[in-house]
């Protein structure tokens, strides 16, 4: 299938990369032009507009917020006026349910389909074709996507059909690993003053209950103290958070947790530390503490 | 071994039986008698004080909270006194650091050991052999647990030499499964208020990154509302998390979601529902947001 | 001096009607028509239309939300459009600091002036011309509009020269006004369970420290659980706090009390509150702690 | 009337010079000596022990903590054993309820009277015979201790029979001045990073809503950011809210801005500000802010 891939970043290139491998025609679009290289000489050729990447008629977005995904989609050289009619908008950007509610009704108006397929992973999972995807979206659209997510996702799980419960989903489960960094960062910050060794104390928390890879993904950072570089920044959690709660007050639903975890989000950045790892946030817990 | 065994609760009961099938010899007491029926026709002898239990030289106890073990353990009919010179107590309660601390010494100044011992796993953990035992006490001590611990653990994970860091790592543990639990309410409510199923929800959470079996085990009590009956009542999970925060203000530590836990607990027990599964805590978060 | 006011809410008509007593002439305008009367019979004119009340080159809103205000701002009939050149838009109305920020730039770019002037001061107040104003707006604006304050107000505070710094002087205003609200509903309901009668805890508090009008008034409305009929409704106090976070959102302050507030706000609509008085947040402090 | 006094920190020395003022017969007693000087000069004795001070019939204690008041109380030199059949016990200090029914327990067995009696006020107006007493007691003891508060206090606002019930009602009142110094904390980082200077920002809340007197008084010290020397200090304050807490805990009242402010407390020592004004937490608020 012939695509534009539009976002080149840590995530978006791996993935890039996956549906070159899995036979697809990729024509990459980043902002800043220059990260291409690598995927050029795996195939894949150069859009110089986000309408010239969308006239293949799928169209990727992967982008980093809700103005990046806007400034792609809207005006004259975005994709919804370029995508032909029938054709169809991915997007795997984590953004606001508000935006995505107005990217289906616009492309719905413009006789195009949309998708909104967030992703779970992180940037090595991207590259090796590891990634959750959980889209959302009208059976024949989602049927249309299904080689694309399958050169990319170790599993898709989809939603259902309305695209913003992708959205919805993904940030409540951003939120889940943000507030369990958050009472990693606690507890770790307890067990450390109470003389116990960081090391120790991951190694038989990950051996009885909390046994996920996230668990000992992040317990692991914290206990090492190691949140450079940057997996995904602290910035960005912010951003997550702030979008959950958006998502949250929409709807009516008070989330305490969701609300000391963006404050600390917020205060790692007014303590200098946006740009360090989101797992951060337990080093604030540290602080707090007298460590 | 010859061991007494106090406590014969849901948890205690299923230890015991263990180590009697384990060849061990075990004298069990009950504040109130008449649950040890089914450990007597396994071979259990009965003991009509702690006193009594205690002269096989080695003394578990698995009871509810500080009371429960300080009225066995001191007093006239105590275990402290009722204990042979070099003899063993080990503590599997879910008890404060204070009274870790306290008995340590008291056994100490009696020429005694303790070994604290807490558990991770529920009543079916406890009877099918599969806790997981988080010892700390002298070397020499846990050695001559190791066959107790055998008999009923899957893994036993030494914490140190000092008995208070198991309790520590004890309430840290349960404090991350509470919060979790929190967290997962705030994140089914937005779910729900949002179109979304919940047992959807759970089951992409459940199959991209929440992969530990408690994820599975409480969010499927959250998908289901079914807070009856309960495994572990919210009252103690109360009890567990003002413990924790205990143990946090006596070094300086502050646990901002830990205070957002223990409001959500109390809060349920204000509202009626203290004696339902503590995951009830999931069902203010709905009720809050008009679900 | 002749100007139109638009919105004839409870605050509305006692600010109106002082324009009037005054001796200005005020055409006024509601959205719902028929709550107008008693200012006709006192010597107000009618406006059809937001553009109409314009006419006179001064308009001041007094409106509900940022929905409201645009409407009536906006569109080709509303009053910034219909605004002579050099007239003067005052709005008196509680919205976003991102609305005011709009207003203030679209007003400049008509060749108009803005004034932001919203007032601290409850229904009565307004009606008694005791009204604090706190206005912010460019030297010519605000000595234009000295005698429509004078008018109105017990005492008029400039807070500079940014209409939109008055705003985030009512946002965190208001948010002072309900985190006291909280803190006095939390420490009622730990007077009354510790067997305190509320009057006599009131009487304590407001006879020594907390000697504040509004500590007697929301504290009086407390301990008498006498929340209805609304002087201020839950719903709007919901609105008005998610403003404050939102601006504190924008410039990178984390409110930790305030989103505390928002989530009791938001738990108050939720459990079936949202037209009781904004203290009615001290029900829910009370309902949580089981009385 | 004759009085043992025993505590000389500010709150102490002011009160007892008070005392003498009024033409009572004052022994004092302190921990640390030397701090009595000028209370000699102005009449007072000198005594030796705790049990020295309480010949006299009736001993006031003022004292830091549980920890001072258990010191001089209990134990062969304390006061419960030295009063004589019919004494009475005033304590000012800010202690735990427990500590209370304990005192009240024990002197009600030795045939003593006891007396809550905590005050509000700062060192100035202990010095200057301003401050508020709230006691709680027996009708009969509050009567022998009239001429005793009306030496030293603006007004005495009796409490109630119960001695916990002033301490509770101290407490409480400790919190909400906590919690207003909290979210002032929160409403100044808005206010500065939003371009509004903090003297503008508090004259405008001092002179509309917020006009009790310890609005201006800490408003004022957090608006010039000058947290020494300390009127009272940070660790107090940690010590205050957490035995709110700590009351609150034990009627099952959850607090979740007490629990914000206490975390805050905790911070600030870990941040080391444990000895600037307890205002201080303002300081961390703007930090959090990027101030």
């Amino acid at each position: 299938m012939n695509v534009g891939f539009l976002g080149l970043g840590n995530m978006g290139r791996g993935i890039a990369g996956n549906l070159l491998k899995a036979g697809h025609g990729v024509a990459v679009w980043n902002r800043t032009p220059g990260r291409a290289d690598d995927l050029k000489t795996a195939g894949a050729t150069l859009a110089s507009t986000p309408a010239e990447a969308a006239k293949a008629g799928v169209a990727i977005t992967m982008l980093a917020d809700d103005h990046a995904v806007e400034s792609v989609v809207f005006g004259d050289n975005g994709i919804l006026r370029a995508l032909p009619r029938g054709g169809v908008h991915i997007s795997m950007s984590t953004i606001s349910v508000a935006l995505c509610e107005r990217l289906t009704a616009s492309h719905r108006e413009a006789g195009e389909q949309f998708v909104s397929a967030p992703v779970f992973g992180r940037p090595e999972a991207a590259a090796a074709a590891k990634l959750f995807v959980i889209p959302a979206g009208s059976d024949e659209a989602l049927k249309r996507c299904e080689p694309l997510f399958g050169a990319i996702a170790q599993r898709t799980l989809v939603v259902g059909e309305e695209p913003k419960s992708a959205n919805v989903v993904k940030l409540a489960g951003n939120f889940l690993i943000a507030s369990t960094i958050e009472s990693f960062g606690e507890a770790f910050a307890l067990a450390r003053k109470s003389g116990i060794a960081a090391p120790k104390f991951l190694e038989i928390l990950t051996s009885t209950v909390f046994t996920a890879p996230f668990h000992q993904g992040y317990g692991g950072i914290i206990a090492r103290e190691e949140y450079d570089p940057a997996g995904f920044a602290a910035v960005l959690g912010l951003k997550d958070v702030r979008l959950a709660l958006a998502a949250a007050d929409s709807v009516g639903v008070p989330m305490p947790v969701a609300s000391v975890v963006r404050d600390r989000f917020q205060a790692a950045v007014g303590r200098g530390y946006r740009d360090k790892d989101w797992s951060v946030i337990a080093k604030l817990a540290a602080e707090d503490s007298g460590l």
